[in-house]
């Protein structure tokens, strides 16, 4: 077993320069000449002189006569110039050549039509007037673009109008991932993981990623834990037209350690390890042949790191060209974010306007979950001198999203309810179509983001026993100064999610005290928490008799999967979490969710879709399709004391 | 002749509504499954719910060895726990099942291996510690993505782990380009065209930009200004996959008429002109098959206009997502931009960082360049209810260039000289290379941008006959208050540019003041122009005694391009205009080009750049391998006086 330490990490950028003065990119990179049609994106190894002028000809700008200034000179209103066709004037359309002897332009707006061959000018004309001169746009022999200029769509124009068909090109940058690991599956196979084995994606997403700055990539089917024939993979890849080769490391360490050593095989490795989280157990290299070697890390969300911050500066400094940048924007974060000394932190965000500021909620950091980048707007870096961000603080974020998805993002924060994905999926199906980014929580993190301004609207169903109503006892104790209005989403069931069968014969709460079954709990702040301590208190039961009361998840169905594969016997939830995994239920009590929503905001379009959405009869049958839910309430304003009675 | 009046112009958001109500979208573009790794940036068409979870299994987050929490709390240090391999732990690498019956993981450092069977733990392990639970990231049956998401890379990595080997995507959106003319060449042909003839490029140029948008477009060859055959292509087009036919005009009116008319044939048209400039003639429809038809207008800038603003906001419309933005820069105008009212306009700009000011020169406005489009780095738009746009006016920029090409541009303004094009070249090949921005407009216009801080640098070759100096005398006079380095380019030669053989056998200033020597002048305010009053003045020749004095062009190539083509006899214009169109020269006088540098951006890297360029010998044999050139003061520091003698 060997430890899994870097003890020369280094800063990014420093890696990447390590690499830039290794490597001979004029050597490795080479040129091509290209169909001008099919240069669009790359990036010009010469320079381009024109071959035609454009226009090769004076010629026409308007539709209409061409004439001798000169001659039009004493025309003024009420005294016109008459002009005879032939020697006086010649129609012309757009685009045409400024016939012979013809020095100007009127547009036919302004001639007066006085006979088949004469025509009348009230005002004079300029010489040149409406006239394109020769080599107006592009002269030919001159310098039509510089070397190292990367060809944009309008270029194209000009490339061919200067008759230019073929340019020398540098080569497309192309990259070659070689996925390793005994644990991961080919996706092309369609596999079914089993315990200990996982799908390989990051091929995928990398090639993908690399493609989207311009590059040509490839994968390889998963090549297993074996240090032969990782190597052979790497050594015909490194054979192959690719200038980077890529070794994807598993999700185990053991793969890992393979990469290094094949990369001292067929190379030398400058860099192992960098100064960054996650990403930091990335390695680069060069191999025999000149080309990039990259190790990249096996958790997703460091291979992603791995590949933007070393690959993506790499690439474009071998193709000489400017990866894509992403827009910025100063977001106020929700929550601190503590951050190690001497590491640069990527933090994913997920952000939303919320009033008029832009709010963003650090996400979950494990670099192994990749949703963490798909709910993720945006990204921000925590610089390695720091020791964290402070709740609060205004921080640069890079989007991920478009600016304009932004602006129709709802940032909900709070307790979950499979109902609000089928309002995620149905609010994104509207002709402008708004997306839902919710964070869970729990019902109390929910009010808490109310309370911080930071959520347009919260979640919540906290069962109050002392009044038997819902939400509202604790809007007064948490966030008495704000105007919140309450609209129902749905009344639900709340009962013990059990394995299919009910093996344990589980009956009710008083069943969680025996010594042969195991819990699976909801975190502290969630309703479902909160409503399950309440039946122990009922029950007399103390939470220290449950075995698993300590155990946390985050969501229903998080915890039905629990019961599903057996890591636990039971645990507290919906009815819809039950039913989708194929789970018995036993109902334990019905509840509230209601939407809680700052009263200011009911204006905000966003809101008012997902209002009008809550409201329409087709959404409320979609509720109740999925078992466990009544909408006798859903939509309408809820007031103090109203508990589940409307 | 039809006159070209476009009565019903709508504002362009107006054409797009307009369109967007007449087209059904759901009926034209289609659903399809695509798998998922080809599946980056399609939009789904449906929601996708998680097969799989992942993880699929609880697991270890380190390499370490998996321990029962509880049997680790009362480790310290000095008062170690001890742990036997097999009943007390278990070896565990990152990503590895947790062994059943464990519930934590302690990371390989912190572990004290005693002997081959027993570990020693000096601190305590929480429940769960170390451990990637069981749909940690993905909970199999839960929403994994909306409908109408559009994918991303990321996204690839969250559908493989959860299973989703397809999607069902909204088909891609397809473009048929049909470009149309009697008077274009299909660039296929390789054509050499002639008077009256154009290579027809707009297809290939708007079809590259919908590929960057995420269209599949395609073109066919150029069909002839003839009615039967045109409409035959638009229903060839229409039959095809495609949702959307363009019929491009050609540069001629006439074409456009057919446009018209075939679009009635097939289809009804909706918008005929919008109130916009350049795009004005554009004409959207929708086709008896329900597909959207457009015609763009033929001058390339007008097309780009058309499809930027009229087809990438109807093509994202139909495909469901975002176009791409641009990123936006607040700029300085370095001029007035008079503006019709009622018309919204397109600027084209040339933007460049001067000190610690975006300055943004408005570029030439005719729709029918395309260098226009090539030479910005933004554009930017004058709303229709502005008559215009002051100069030193802050204005929005949208950027076509990325920002760090932006931070690299050195904004150069002044005269022109091929030596410019041969450092713009140079300068482009650096490890860090500058992209060299410069605006033709003429020595005097140089000295101006300076005045108003509006280039970091200014190329002139002013001669004061009264001091037979260079430049300092015009610095003194019209920027006395700033400190400026004057830095030698060259030395060159300017002379009577004259045709091959010099068949009117003009031999100096005297010819031209023969009847039969037609002339073609440089623009006000060129110090060839001085230098040639200047010459006149000596000869005693009157401006008005010279055939064309009054036709200006801008540069020397275009000078020579005058000459070449026969529209003028001779024109005065340096040595290496004649040489690279093979005409014949007659030299009048050597002069002196100079950088001139406001001294505060000696430091600049983009000026030191420049200057390090300019003082190499290598670079200096380029400027005298174009002839006509002396390098003996190049990258000098100019005096007051010196004259051409440093």
């Amino acid at each position: 077993m060997e430890r899994n330490i870097y003890l020369h990490t280094v800063p990014l950028t420093q890696a990447v320069e390590t690499l830039k003065a290794a490597l001979d990119r004029e050597a490795l990179v080479g040129r091509e000449d290209v169909d001008t049609q099919d240069a669009a994106g790359r990036v010009l190894a010469g320079p381009v002189f024109a071959r035609y002028s454009s226009p090769t000809f004076h010629s026409a700008a308007m539709d209409g006569i061409a004439v001798r200034a000169k001659e039009t000179f004493a025309a003024r209103e009420g005294s016109p110039v008459r002009l005879r066709l032939g020697q006086g004037y010649a129609p012309v359309n757009t685009g045409h050549p400024l016939p012979a002897g013809f020095d100007a332009v009127v547009m036919i707006e302004n001639v007066v039509q006085e006979g088949e061959d004469t025509v009348a000018l009230e005002a004079p004309a300029f010489p040149m007037q409406h006239v394109r001169r020769i080599g107006e746009d592009i002269v030919a022999t001159e310098l039509l673009m510089p070397q190292g200029r990367r060809i944009s769509a309008y270029d194209l124009g000009a490339l061919l109008s200067a008759g230019i068909w073929q340019v020398e090109a540098f080569e497309p940058v192309r990259l070659a991932f070689i996925p390793t690991g005994d644990e991961v599956l080919d996706f092309m196979q369609r596999p079914e993981p089993k315990a200990g084995q996982v799908v390989e994606s990051n091929s995928v997403m990398l090639c993908a990623l690399a493609r989207f700055w311009g590059l040509e990539a490839r994968r390889v089917p998963p090549v297993p834990d074996n240090l032969e024939a990782l190597e052979a993979a790497a050594r015909q890849a490194l054979d192959s037209d690719a200038h980077i080769v890529v070794i994807g490391a598993g999700s185990s360490a053991g793969s890992k350690d393979y990469t290094r050593t094949v990369m001292e095989r067929v190379g030398r490795v400058l860099v192992h390890g960098v100064a960054a989280m996650p990403g930091k157990p990335s390695l680069l290299g060069v191999a025999q042949n000149g080309k990039l070697l990259v190790g990249a890390p096996g958790y997703p969300v460091s291979a992603v790191i791995c590949f933007e911050e070393l690959v993506r500066p790499l690439a474009a400094w071998l193709g000489r060209f400017d990866a894509p940048e992403r827009a910025g924007l100063d977001v106020e974060l929700t929550r601190k974010v503590p951050s190690k000394l001497g590491t640069e932190e990527f933090v994913r965000l997920a952000v939303g306007r919320v009033g008029q500021r832009w709010v963003a909620t650090p996400l979950a950091r494990g670099a192994g979950m990749i949703t963490t980048l798909t709910r993720a707007q945006a990204m921000t870096r925590v610089p390695e001198q720091l020791e964290g961000l402070e709740a609060g603080a205004t921080v640069r974020a890079e989007l991920l999203s478009p600016m304009a998805e932004l602006d129709r993002t709802l940032v909900i924060v709070g307790s979950h309810d499979n109902t609000l994905d089928l309002l995620a999926n149905e609010l994104m199906g509207l002709a402008e179509p708004v997306r839902m980014s919710s964070t869970h929580v729990g019902s109390m993190g929910g009010i808490n983001a109310l309370k911080g301004g930071l959520a347009l609207c919260a979640g919540a169903h906290l069962f109050d026993p002392e009044t038997g109503d819902f939400n509202f006892p604790f809007l007064a104790k948490y966030v008495p100064d704000q105007d919140i209005t309450t609209v129902n989403l749905a009344i639900r069931h709340q009962g013990l999610i059990l394995a299919k069968g009910n093996p344990k014969c589980i009956k009710g709460v008083a069943d969680l005290a025996r010594e042969d079954v195991r819990f699976i709990n909801r975190q502290r702040g969630a309703g479902t928490r909160i409503l399950l301590d309440h039946h122990l208190k009922t029950a007399g039961i103390k939470p220290e008799q449950v075995r698993g009361y300590d155990k946390e998840e985050f969501t229903h169905m998080a915890v039905a999967v629990n019961v599903l594969t057996g890591a636990a016997d039971c645990g507290l939830g919906i009815y819809a979490a039950a039913k989708a995994l194929g789970l018995d239920f036993v109902e334990l009590a019905r509840e509230r969710y209601d939407l809680l929503i700052p009263t200011r905001f009911l204006d905000d379009p966003r809101i008012a879709a997902l209002l009008a959405m809550v409201r329409s009869p087709e959404f409320q049958a979609k509720i109740r399709g999925q078992g466990g839910y009544e909408t006798n309430l859903t939509g309408q304003i809820m007031r103090p004391g109203m508990g589940l009675e409307g």
